[in-house]
């Protein structure tokens, strides 16, 4: 009988993971810094959870089943509504809530580039503030991320307001705002043509199709930007003060010119209140690397009081592509700082010793486990890659001494068994 | 609407997560050192994945659904089915393999004491040495790990080997070994005088009985409950040379004393080939805290090679009891290095400015979204564990300077403002 691992599901080996937990960790390292704390939660939840927010068809896409007790149960395809029922059963914890997990997430969808069945996922949030500072904050965290995983040139963070492109396409005589907005979220999968077309089909005349048009053609310098739309809104409006003031402590964060503003960002219909913002590839080659925003109305929906937030999601996936293609993901190998090789069953004790000091050290440390001769004890060392073979032969016990051998330049030295410790840590 | 978490599963908050990781870590920096190296594989398989070592009784006890596509899939209550279905695959690999991987499993059972439906389980393994090294080497990392965790006084690590007793049993003159045994197993569930019930109704006469009772009873020092077996088995038995080697090896890690021999642990009937250990409070409150052994045959199952293997695994349920009672459990805080506090909105951006200044050293730094009054800000840096506060006014300002508020002590210092981050990081 012969198993695999299912389609959309993955084996990691050690060089791989190795390279993955990397990823991890430098995400994990910024968003800590930020003052981010790690939470955790089930990875299945009641199904009804997730009705909450998405409706009936996007269940249809996740892994739902009964349970052996009759309960209909879903594997999370996102933690959002699970933090919902957290914040509106822990009434006592002090705001803003500021969490991140980096868990597995899965969905029941036909596997493609960029979408897997099983994937990680990175979700910051911070619950409890509508100021646009905490806007800013989450802003800042996707830029440094970006950053660590030295991939800043190869992508535009592309940012906009929800309530800000209602506003606008309001003021220019556009009634159907909700329906026009459906049409541009569907942008991206059309022509130029295809998108002026089904904007005529959704009721729009020619004219009022034009200026949508020129609306999400909206993209660029984010301080630029905003002040041409301020041409087009009057100056009161609120939500072009909070843009203003966005760009403000953007230039503190000193990132005002790492975003961009994007017309035409709107993710989905449901959900979001305010902010809006993905982070794709320059060459649109590759699905939304990151995306978030803000969105105050979700918590209420799960039975808890009215809690603003804004947060973003970061997956394993489309990051993975991306840094491959930009010769920057983690180098997959196996690193190991010392080899301890016994050459004959007679020094094994001595050998093991050994080990254990260095062990003791902290450091990673293998020894022979199989009975090996020397040469293949050398392989393995170098399988492994052990920067330092540390070779402990009888000749040399009897005058109190061990050879060091460093892998890299081959070049051997025979020293104290007392100084082991010290000179080799 | 109300909605909660599934019985069995558990919503870990930022100082919980913060003390479970810190144990995980712990664990995870004796497996490394080790030579240990992680690996990832799915949450969830092929249902028949399963079926192949534990037969449909266990399979029955786990989350097991048909998906959309019509595959019978489980969410995996253990990874050694995964392992050996991906070392079957993986031809290439460089033997010893050494693996470790802390991540979810899942089990559809009663809740009880101990068992949850959803924990953290770290399992060690290695695959291609049937050296006595290796199990070694396993029961000293298990004995690190104890004592990385900080309750070896309260526990025992117990060993026996599935041949020694065996052999035992037949030296004894006790034939049908397999019923025995499984008796042998069910022991902790019983009175000592149901437990000598059963071995009569299952057929042994009184004198047999009595010896099975006996043997099972033999407990203790390792070095000496080996050689009091030595008595009742001829000296040429191959297991006992392997046990004597065992304690010579243990003796090299200076841990030849942290180790009992216990004849009456048999872990299941299927499955372990030699070897077998397991650790348990020395109160006998508890499940096991741990178990492993050697199961030589169960990669041969998975249609791969015959590859030798030992290991352990170890859950987050039964060991959070015990460092609980024990009074070991990682404190559950929250902690931050620094709170900048700015005493009006005015003064913000200079805030920010240094904010960003102390993360970029690292640093976990939070400061004010929610615009705030400084004694609302002083409550918060108090509940988010800050030990510094940066209080940044407008009067110091100007004469270029903030002030240092030590969050243990109260003390308070004025700085010059060039000197923040030299200060404070």
């Amino acid at each position: 009988m012969k198993f695999e691992s299912m389609k959309g599901f993955r084996d990691f080996l050690p060089e791989e993971m190795a390279a993955r937990r990397e990823v991890f960790r430098r995400i994990e390292r910024v968003v800590r810094r930020f003052g981010f704390r790690e939470i955790d939660l089930p990875s299945l939840e009641e199904m009804k959870l997730f009705e909450v927010k998405s409706g009936e068809e996007l269940v249809d896409q996740t892994y739902s089943f009964e349970d052996k007790g009759g309960r209909k149960v879903t594997l999370i395809p996102e933690q959002t509504p699970s933090r919902a029922r957290l914040l509106a059963s822990e009434k006592s914890l002090n705001q803003p809530v500021k969490w991140y997990s980096t868990s597995k997430r899965w969905r029941y969808e036909q596997t493609q580039r960029g979408r897997l069945r099983e994937f990680y996922q990175t979700d910051v949030d911070i619950f409890g503030a509508d100021s646009v500072e905490s806007e800013a904050e989450i802003l800042a965290v996707v830029v440094e991320i970006i950053d660590e995983l030295e991939v800043s040139e190869s992508v535009d963070v592309l940012v906009n307001d929800r309530k800000l492109l209602e506003e606008v396409l309001e003021n220019k005589g556009i009634e159907d705002k909700r329906t026009v907005m459906e049409t541009i979220d569907d942008r991206e999968k059309m022509s130029k043509e295809e998108f002026f077309g089904e904007l005529v089909d959704i009721g729009l005349g020619k004219d009022e199709a034009k200026k949508v048009e020129e609306i999400v053609s909206i993209k660029g310098k984010f301080g630029d930007k905003v002040r041409e739309v301020e041409e087009t809104v009057s100056e009161k409006n609120e939500t072009l003060v909070r843009m203003k003031q966005l760009e403000e402590i953007l230039e503190s964060y000193g990132i005002a010119d790492r975003v961009k503003l994007d017309m035409s960002i709107v993710r989905g219909l449901d959900y979001y209140t305010g902010l809006v913002f993905e982070v794709f590839d320059k060459g649109g080659e590759l699905r939304a690397i990151c995306g978030g925003g803000r969105y105050d109305e979700l918590v209420e929906l799960f039975g808890g009081q009215s809690i603003p937030a804004v947060g973003f999601a970061i997956g394993d996936v489309v990051i993975e592509e991306l840094m491959r293609r930009e010769g920057v993901w983690p180098e997959e190998r196996l690193r190991t700082d010392v080899y301890v090789l016994p050459v004959s069953k007679d020094v094994r004790n001595r050998a093991l010793d050994i080990t254990k000091k260095l062990r003791d050290e902290g450091l990673v440390v293998e020894t022979d486990l199989k009975d090996r001769n020397v040469s293949a004890q050398l392989n393995y060392a170098n399988y492994i890659g052990a920067e330092r073979v540390i070779i402990v032969g009888e000749r040399d016990l009897k005058q109190g001494k061990i050879t060091v051998k460093e892998m890299e330049s081959g070049d051997e030295k025979l020293i104290s068994l007392d100084e082991v410790v010290e000179k080799v840590k």
